[in-house]
């Protein structure tokens, strides 16, 4: 997780868990939420309001690498892999706390979005900065080897 | 929550919020759950499967008192009530982990159920005796005031 | 059924389930919430959007009666069964579509809330109105049986 | 949604929905699952358990197009896209009901799995030519452009 500036805790729930005894795929997408709101929150402040993102999800992508059960601590880890004019690219790793075992890595697409005009807009300069004091100067440069672009 | 022996800890997450903007009902049943789970822990010790119960859920009861919201930590408090031939029943009671504000109370009622058999069963005694550990030898002498009989 | 005016379909979706096979406790209210739904929709239209409803739930209770299993499909009736001056009270029962088993039912109190003024309010006569209109006029008189009053 | 053999219905409910006021992302997953399920079916008869299926959920991919809301009814198409020796991929299209306009697409990679011996195992041929009568024997050829193999 030494790659991920940003961490959040969750732990499985029963009801995370379907009939197959594991936790369900999807759950894994609300643990890279909380890992986006961990994101947001080291944004904006503990008491920042998820709610009020200028972005909506474009696409996520995830890689099932081992079942979660009831009751195991995970580690979900975040971070911002791209900055593009109307964009940004996600990272995510979820680990198992007690053995550090990978159980899941995936990414998602965010398009930056203005709620009140409902339509997408060009990232905010402050919004970018804030992002690169958490993840580093060299996603000001993301060089050729960008895979998404906009 | 000193009348609790059993606490578990929960945290608020985004997808239980629904569109009014706080944590939707059918939570908190989710959260009684944590706390059921966390009981049978007090039980059979920490690696305790809740798959493994020797109950079904045959009724629940929630006042809801105050709404909560994405991040807020809460403590789940959970105990037996009544201690029947067939059956059982529990409290709960989930708090704000800050101010201590209680956010909703709430019973159940639990019928001994053999899954093998797919039948109800008359509780253990052992199951019983663990539970007089946690809860109290009161369970014993119910009196006459138990509202609810099996 | 026939004592419910209003009734909707619901399906058992696999996500519904949990590790002991059947439909969790959780998803129970939810059904409640479609029932729920379909009543606001009978008081104001298809296009009703339930997010303003002028209430906040108080209290539910839910019997379980039989579990139900993946791609079962239920009918939801839901009715009001007390109309208060500050609040009213709903009745729900779930049945399977194929054979009519019912495997639960409950209740809920709903208060009048206004969400602007964020404080709860009496019921609003044109709010009643519709309601006998759909459930009828005895509502108008609850007489001394009535258990919950406001 | 001429080109998916196989589509499910299913419906918005107002739990999918999340603080944003829209379904949230990880009710997609439980909605291509519905598709899956729905798959299933046409594989093994309206009675068949997807507990049993043979397979474990390795990745999946979402491009989410446009939001959805409480009660919009969806049409959700599933087919198989690649058959390998020992994993399998699918597509999936979420279109609404009302007025054809597709809300989002995707993908999965499932590996075939022996849940009894806790291991993956080749395809049975019986299932690949279960599959073929559903989806086509263009299946048998994926030809050069396969991007994922096995």
């Amino acid at each position: 997780m030494e790659s991920f500036n940003v961490t959040v805790q969750v732990e499985v729930t029963f009801r995370d868990v379907d009939a197959m005894g594991h936790a369900n795929n999807a759950v894994y997408l609300t643990w890279f939420e909380c890992g986006r709101i961990g994101y947001w929150k080291a944004m904006r402040g503990d008491d920042a309001d998820y709610v009020k993102v200028p972005f909506v999800l474009a696409r996520t992508e995830i890689d099932f690498l081992a079942p979660t059960f009831t009751g195991q601590r995970l580690t979900v880890g975040a971070r911002v892999t791209r900055l593009g004019d109307r964009s940004f690219n996600m990272a995510y790793r979820i680990a198992r706390e007690a053995d550090g075992v990978i159980v899941a890595e995936g990414s998602s697409v965010q398009v930056m979005y203005d709620y009140t005009a409902r339509r997408s807009m060009p990232m905010p300069d402050e919004f970018r900065a804030t992002i690169v004091r958490i993840d580093g100067e060299e996603l000001l440069d993301p060089g050729p080897a960008a895979s998404v672009r906009d």
